[in-house]
């Protein structure tokens, strides 16, 4: 039994009405991924509801970046939100309760206001997740999922008001709320928030190219739920294989007694460098600049003998996938998971390892403290912090973010005609750059003739780089670019980034110049021009060229 | 000891003296490649020769394509060049054959003339394997690299004429010439040559969809040499450890009696789509279509249980590389060669294999008869033919494929600039597609306002196609390609292509479209948009959008 201690749990402990209301409206079935020790406790019947939907993005195209929002124009709607209305009738706690199906209605509260939000569950970005809230108030899950607290998400519910909670009711629930990111770690204030709940940070691009190993504290997090306190003195792993009756445990003290690898791996999340490619058409994600990556080493104990150990055997054509399950809860109970092919996690040369120490320290809470999987060369959302459970099954993680998130999709599939179940999960990630220094506006000193550019690139899939090029002249001259740091190891286990430089010649007395990059990794394979023609209703894999105009003195 | 006939062997056997001269010029260190058997026999050292170059691209810039060349064009100036001239001197063969250093002057002849050609090596495209003709005739070279028969190149020769060879000489010379490519195989007619000699064909590219499994007559042949005449009785494959005494060998029938393993496989060459980059600038190479490309089942003995015979351990850091070699040889003997680096060979999921079946009957000639090393998901340039044998190496194989072409460079890299030991020699290949159906500049029937598409997608290192993107609007809407034809190996073990077609809207009484095409693989790499911007002097990789203009029928 985990004895895990989950901060998000005892603070919604006086919620279980809503919950309750959703047991009512989906069953009885029980929530597989419960635990003893969860607080808001018992029969949960979250079983029918659809996973965990894109919490981070509810908006629509006008208003697809919320991070953007002015902080401002949040405060003066927060105020106005839920208060009070002249001329609308009053309901009772007890009587919203009852409105918990699409039959008689499905209501909210939010503060004293009282919503029947039936006609608005097929638009909800977050999918029926909504439903969660039936008969009872939205505020917690807005707590929870900070991105609602957006002018937008406000106008919509309140187009939706039909009523006034009855005052008793309505100062008893204020009473109740809390912040379930309260004990999330503090952060070096270098990170720039993308979103503050949950915590979506990086760093300016330029810290990056200072240094192949990326710093802790500038290292970009990512995180999706709150960010669990983990006792490592009560820290314990689970091996489960589908269709085995026992349950393989290791405590933490177990796994750091193992023999242990370190392996130097950039890591990064799908949306890096979203922002870009939103210019061309507004898409639905974190606003993430060019460093939502890092590169680290990480030492940890081979997942590959972990398995062994509990008796994986490859060739069992019954277990295909190797889920991972977080710690980090939502307040249904449920994880955050991830899965990965069954290979991966099994070849030596995956080099999928358990980790328990970043850049030679144990991890940082926001990194997932005290276990996290890497999974080198593959998308971020794989390499699963606070790793609780691990399970040999036959088919994907069936979580959201591996079922309904991280794909891909054509430029001309949009939400009316998406059907995630026709792209696969992002696994191994494309060759991909960035220029970091300079930025774009800045104003650089040119020196004789030339200017002087830094940058990163990476591919996934253990694919080296090979070759990046940069231009100032629309493509009319290349310059290969010299690697101020590449790691020596070979493709297809080239797990790091590769950091470099050019000096590029720039026009005699131009005032200002477009830089761009692109890179070749080592399958040859190399970035897509523009964004246009890869743009995707996510922004994920936003690889195009990158291009950056600065300003020039001499 | 190897008992394989070689038919380019015996009929150069008159033209020892060339190589003399080339071995007094080259010091006297013996061929590190010569069999017995070989009767040009002896100790020929061209082992200071720089490796065997560029034969089939002895070009320059404004005549990059010489099997674009109309052969008319050639016909006159074939019988123009080397003609007596009035007012020469004549000279004697033996008075030629003095001049084989850059202090003498270096002196060929090519029929009745004689050259002085020493200003000439520099800018050679084949570099110092000019040196192999000095002091002799250069025709034995040029019937064997027939891209020499070029108006331009006879231009070049023609402009070093220093004299005339006296009478006697040169009908002596005249009379030794013969054919070293007169015992190739018949070929079906579709194949389009892109070189004679070697051959080198491609079928029309709208074949290439008819069938997932290409048929063998139809598959493009991407020859280096002549093709060797092997007889399977006297078959033998030597395998050699660096660093070991012993050589294995295997004959044919021993290889056939291991447990054999088929997989299905696409080969391509790395100069696939070349003619398209061409038309952005002039490089230098055969002048491939988009069916340098092709897909069959290799039936053979897994490459890594020879290995593992032969006792080869992958973890001995000495050797690094597989290197294959040939029996197909030029005329100083060195056998076409190529390597993969080890972990490719020796891994479960690489899938090498020594095949002798493809699509079900014993390989081709053309193809590789008796056996042919399939590499999938590498570039057919490894794949090596009549495969004779196997060193397990330090390093790469040092044949001038493996390290002097078949390599990508930035675009602004040319035949100044470029230094070919500062790119990885080409392995996996980049994500790829092309349109088959219709044709570039076919009349298409529109039906219901769409038009029918049908094309190949492909990646390499195992990457499967997880989608293809198609556009007769240049982008604005881009439609999903239903995948025709997809085998069901997962990544990274995806070997074979994907066909595939779409129906494309195309606007009202348009007279014309330009269909484009783009993958998307597994790793979620994709295609560059434009030839521009990856343009490189060897016209490989040539992995644009496929575009391709069609005119429109109501």
């Amino acid at each position: 039994m985990q004895k895990i201690v989950r901060s998000i749990s005892t603070k919604f402990r006086l919620h279980q009405t809503s919950f309750q209301a959703v047991k009512c409206l989906n069953g009885q079935r029980n929530n597989e991924y419960k635990r003893n020790n969860y607080s808001f406790a018992g029969n949960i019947g979250v079983g029918t509801i659809l996973a965990t939907a894109l919490y981070l993005e509810w908006s629509d195209d006008k208003n697809a970046v919320y991070a953007a929002t002015a902080p401002s124009v949040q405060q003066k709607h927060v105020k106005e939100i839920g208060k009070f209305k002249e001329n609308l009738p009053f309901y009772a706690l007890e009587e919203v309760g009852k409105h918990t199906t699409v039959e008689s209605g499905i209501w909210v509260t939010y503060k004293e206001g009282v919503y029947d939000i039936t006609k608005f569950i097929e638009g909800h970005p977050g999918g029926d997740q909504i439903l969660i809230a039936a008969g009872s108030s939205v505020e917690p899950f807005w707590v929870l999922y900070g991105i609602h607290e957006n002018p937008h998400v406000f106008d919509i519910l309140e187009s939706y008001r039909i009523g006034n909670l009855n005052k008793e009711d309505a100062q008893h629930m204020t009473a109740d709320m809390s912040d379930p990111y309260s004990s999330d770690p503090k952060r070096h204030p270098a990170l720039k928030p993308a979103s503050a709940k949950p915590f979506n940070a990086e760093c300016p691009p330029s810290f990056l190219v200072e240094s192949f190993y990326t710093p802790n504290e500038l290292f970009y997090v990512r995180n999706h739920l709150p960010v669990p306190e983990i006792d490592p003195e009560n820290y314990e792993l689970e091996i489960y294989i589908e269709g085995k009756d026992k349950t393989r445990v290791f405590s933490l003290d177990e796994l750091k007694k193992m023999p242990k690898q370190t392996i130097t791996a950039t890591i990064m999340c799908a949306g890096c460098r979203r922002s870009e490619m939103t210019k061309v058409k507004p898409v639905k994600g974190l606003n993430w600049g060019p460093a939502a990556i890092g590169n680290a080493t990480w030492t940890g104990v081979p997942l590959r003998e972990i398995l062994k150990l509990a008796g994986v055997n490859e060739d069992d054509a019954k277990h295909q996938h190797i889920q991972f399950e977080g710690v980090d809860a939502d307040v249904t109970g449920k994880m955050y998971g991830a899965s990965i092919p069954i290979w991966k996690a099994l070849d030596k040369r995956g080099d999928v390892i358990l980790a328990y120490e970043m850049n030679g320290v144990p991890i940082p809470r926001d990194h997932g403290f005290p276990i996290r999987v890497i999974v080198p060369g593959v998308v971020g959302a794989r390499n699963v912090k606070w790793l609780g459970k691990i399970v040999v099954a036959k088919d994907e993680s069936d979580s959201h973010w591996q079922q309904n998130d991280y794909k891909g999709f054509s430029p001309s599939t949009d939400w009316d005609t998406v059907d995630f179940s026709k792209s696969p999960a992002i696994q191994e990630l494309p060759v991909i750059s960035a220029i970091c220094q300079p930025g774009g506006g800045d104003t650089v000193q040119v020196q004789n003739g030339r200017i002087t550019v830094k940058g990163y690139a990476w591919s996934g899939g253990g694919q080296k780089i090979v070759r990046v090029d940069v231009t100032a002249d629309g493509g009319k001259s290349w310059h290969v670019a010299k690697f101020d740091h590449q790691d020596s190891a070979l493709p297809p286990k080239h797990w790091a980034w590769t950091l470099w430089s050019a000096e590029i010649p720039v026009e005699n007395n131009a005032k200002s110049v477009e830089i761009w990059a692109k890179a070749v990794d080592s399958c040859y394979n190399t970035q897509p021009e523009s964004f246009e023609n890869i743009w995707n209703l996510r922004g994920v894999l936003s690889n195009a060229y990158h291009r950056v105009r600065v300003y020039l003195k001499s």
